[in-house]
């Protein structure tokens, strides 16, 4: 049994890696930190978890976590993931990095849209984690970036257009929408129940911090370098991120040609579904699992083609990601804990 | 006191159009028909509504109808307006129609994306109905062709840009959302709130029929013949709906700059409001009013301009719109009935 | 024009006052207090509100209040209002406080299940201020305490029952369920939209505060003392109040002869609808109105009678109630700028 | 590997039994019927479960069935079930009947409440499904009839304190809320989204189906006959069930005796988890799982008893209960299949 520890697990991603790890059967969860919630019971902050662990929150420094851990998620904000993960990184103990801090390979471009860098130094040691595009770095990575939850989306949905030299990339717009457990739990206005329901917006237009992780990983994968247009909206629901896609097409290319590189590109990836033709993604049809669903569109009008990529943010996007990486690190079935069909309705 | 008639009024529409109707200052209304409901009292099928009117839903012919009543609203499907507008024209009585019926001016469009139309006779008497495009037109109009919810919140949106040839019209692309009151009251399982509550898909890319309505309004302002993207989304609320727009600026022209066309170009108007810089709309500030709200950013970064858009789709959408429509025909003040605040959270 | 003003007017139920405030015919708003966003226009706080007032939050004291108003709404919170009440009404203005802290015109009790009370010397120029039980009272009071909205639900349940002695007191227990904008804007983790949405659970069983005032009023209106249960549920939805109440029948009557009673209680009152036999109240049937609807069902099996209320928690709950209230104060008329129709669906 | 086939798999316990049984470690899913998508693939009707099955819904007899499988999941209206469950039985095959067909054991108070009965020679077969009250005689039963949603909670809610004689039976009220799913997939105007969004209602009030169930379980703990008080309410929610259940105390008992007699009653019991003194259970934290929480609440004052029950209407209030009775039947481990934690937020 691998032991695992959190730190930083009483946010709700923190709380989803707490629950898929409780049911992973290859792993032991030794540890779980939280400064507000230390002495608690897990299960008295989540009492969905009653009954499943006995574990309390505990206030602990990174050394005494990585003194009896194998591996650790970081579930923590930008900026605190970069002073702890250094510890581990010492100790020998692989990091699962859930913020943004090792995300970006270029450190001038953190250092523009987020912060100042305490350990650019382990920056080397970091891979991006979506196990679709980099597996097999991973499987020898000190510390996993673990990717943003709009940028999984995006760039799932965009990997075998790009690869494939499909698109005019600079026509390339991605217009998102995520519920409302992405902005964690801390109580903030914008947040609240009354604030959200029944609402619909846009925020942080074309200022996003994902803007540049996407950038990364869609340059890189066409092989030159582009900008995009990146509008995040706000959602009336807990889970779940819907990304619709656009981009002129520079080939001469049927609708079918497309879906049959999509399959391909996809066919051994246990986790990317490829909707039939005709049918396009629902947040609701992968909420409670790891999949990513794809579905393809094209606008003969325009020349325009249209790819629209689900997940539930908390699992894809964050906490199931994690342990889909964790497991290819630690040489386990890479499904394994994450089996769970998707919860409809 | 102008005497007004609903035809179809069971509905989502035709029980906004009932509720605006009932608290408007300068009208009567004389029946409301259903075919479904027929002999019912209205509030026994909308309780919201107990005390306010004793009406019943009757089941009648135009004919009937148009013997009694100034000035008609058709809130009935397409295909079944075309059979009845004509009877009320030829009474000598004002019809607010709203459906897709009369809203495409050019014949073939509206036989290639709907149906074969019955009374084409008079599509030369159908003044669409945008006000703040068209008012003077409209307030001679034998018949107002009520625009869609969709194409009301996109045009509002683009026109000052459009007029003020700001955009490579090549690049638009409107990516749209809207509340599940849309589909109408009819049991459909893509309704069920089992089905919506929690999701968020796109439906009909690249084919929904407000596309050529969308196109036709959006060529006259600009001036010039072009094809649009456009991606309905369907959102997990009963009102609301925001529109994204994407377009690349052909004019160097700073944000301030464009504020000020806009603010310019609607500063006449009661029921546009351009939101302050860096502020975006949102659908719960606008619910329960006549209201468009249109928020600009501009993203230096790909010389994109975004433009959003936000409305009710039942008011300004639909029913509220037509009650403006009306109100400029019978010479009433044009926010009379509509001057209700929305309603928030 | 009547000038009114709000003190505490950013949360929930000061931005309601104002929204009802704005629209109604006979009164200015005169200024509008809050600590937190003083000097901010309140259209920013609540772009709702934007271009319907050009007003901004103020930092001022009740005497700078005193000196510029006729009447002022205190929506502070309870033990707040205690502390500026006196200044108001020394300066010889009317109040309105919606917080609870002259409600309960037993001191002891008051104290018991609150705080100390700062300015008990003015309780005895309270009146409690449902207008269906107290109009005439109200009509001549210095300060209206305005009800709680489980209070006024459940109390203008049981009136017409308890005034006509037909039930056995001892049994009565209610059990009710109200939207999250109860709990108000201040951001706190249980009124987080993911903490909410999907679920539904008691809270504070056996302990509201709002216990003492409902037994006050039902003691007062069956004529004698007796305790009753009270539980409070949080409801995913953000406005609305349904309570639904049980009693054993003490008396042999038909439920035609009771709802006849009822009827005629409310027969002269605008803002209660005794929903027709058969039909139960829904809170979405009052939403965005004065309204408190009232169904009754009687259950010969166990000889209980059940009474189902329904209330829009900000409105008849809250704001609106306080609107009626100051009408009545102010010698308007009682449904001045509370006229609007339930806002459906 | 047990055979499984599910009799009626299109609606919300037909699939979420498909759901549970795709992920059996015991079972394999044979067949899954369904005459109105009769020859789609299951993944096309519930596209969550895309690339989890390649099943396709048949129109099968029956007899075809009972052919293939070793036990058989009627997921049929009542009225239904009656007339294929002698079939199943005729051939050596169990039954388990989510459908209220069998749940009564008296003939004359099924067809006071349902309809006449087409095979009440079978009724002695029948044992009622709440595992943790009949586990033995469900263990050999020909028949389980799978309980209700509504009585699964008000009877594992009361079960403890039945047994133990602690109420005065006369006064049990049962309160009770549910999500939406409860109503099924058949298009209905009243689960329509913009009917229930926003919205809270009682109904059937006095005269529910489930009323008689729920008596005749309550009666056989009592060990005495009485009526109760049962009302029904719809939440604008997609699943959970959540019970408030009042009764007067007839014994001089704590609470913490009382916690001791429910936490002793429950001690082996997998999937009934006793909530810590001062938590009550809330519908988010049981969705998804088969666990039934429940709370206790004394109120001195009124010398009641308040105990609070929450299930997943859809899994411990049915096809998850039905699974855990196959999985008695069967001889398998009684989780089996039913270990996911509850989904939250």
């Amino acid at each position: 049994m691998v032991k695992v520890a959190i730190f930083g697990a009483s946010g709700y991603t923190g709380q989803e890696l707490t629950r898929i790890l409780l049911g992973h059967p290859g792993v032991q969860l030794v540890a779980a930190t939280s400064r507000r919630f230390a002495g608690l019971p897990i299960a008295d902050v989540f009492p969905s978890l009653y009954g499943l662990t006995f574990l309390k929150y505990q206030n602990s420094t990174p050394e005494e976590i990585a003194s009896i851990c194998d591996i650790v998620f970081l579930a923590l904000p930008h900026g605190v993931s970069m002073s702890m993960a250094p510890v581990f990184i010492a100790a020998g103990k692989k990091v699962i990095d859930l913020s943004a801090d090792y995300r970006l390979r270029d450190l001038a471009t953190y250092e523009a849209w987020y912060a100042q860098h305490s350990s650019a130094q382990i920056l080397k040691d970091a891979v991006y984690g979506i196990p679709e595009l980099y597996r097999l770095k991973i499987k020898n990575a000190k510390l996993v970036a673990n990717p943003g939850c709009y940028p999984t989306s995006i760039i799932l949905g965009l990997a075998p257009a790009l690869k494939n030299k499909l698109l005019d990339v600079s026509t390339i717009i991605a217009d998102s929408a995520s519920g409302v457990s992405g902005a964690g739990r801390d109580p903030q206005t914008g947040s609240l129940f009354c604030e959200v329901d029944g609402g619909f917006k846009a925020y942080k237009v074309g200022k996003h911090r994902h803007t540049p992780e996407i950038e990364q990983e869609l340059n890189a994968l066409a092989g030159e370098k582009f900008a995009i247009t990146f509008t995040p909206h706000l959602l009336p629901v807990k889970r779940g991120i819907l990304s619709t896609i656009y981009a002129a097409l520079k080939k001469d290319i049927t609708l079918p040609e497309i879906y049959a590189l999509y399959s391909s590109f996809y066919a051994a990836e246990k986790f990317v579904r490829v909707c039939p033709a005709g049918s396009y993604p629902n947040i609701s049809s992968v909420c409670g699992s790891n999949y990513c669903d794809i579905g393809i569109v094209h606008d003969p009008r325009t020349k325009r083609i249209i790819i629209i990529a689900a997940i539930d943010n908390l699992i894809k996007g964050a906490a199931g990601q994690a342990v889909q990486n964790m497991n290819i690190v630690c040489s386990l079935e890479e499904d394994a804990g994450l089996k769970t069909a998707p919860l409809y309705p």
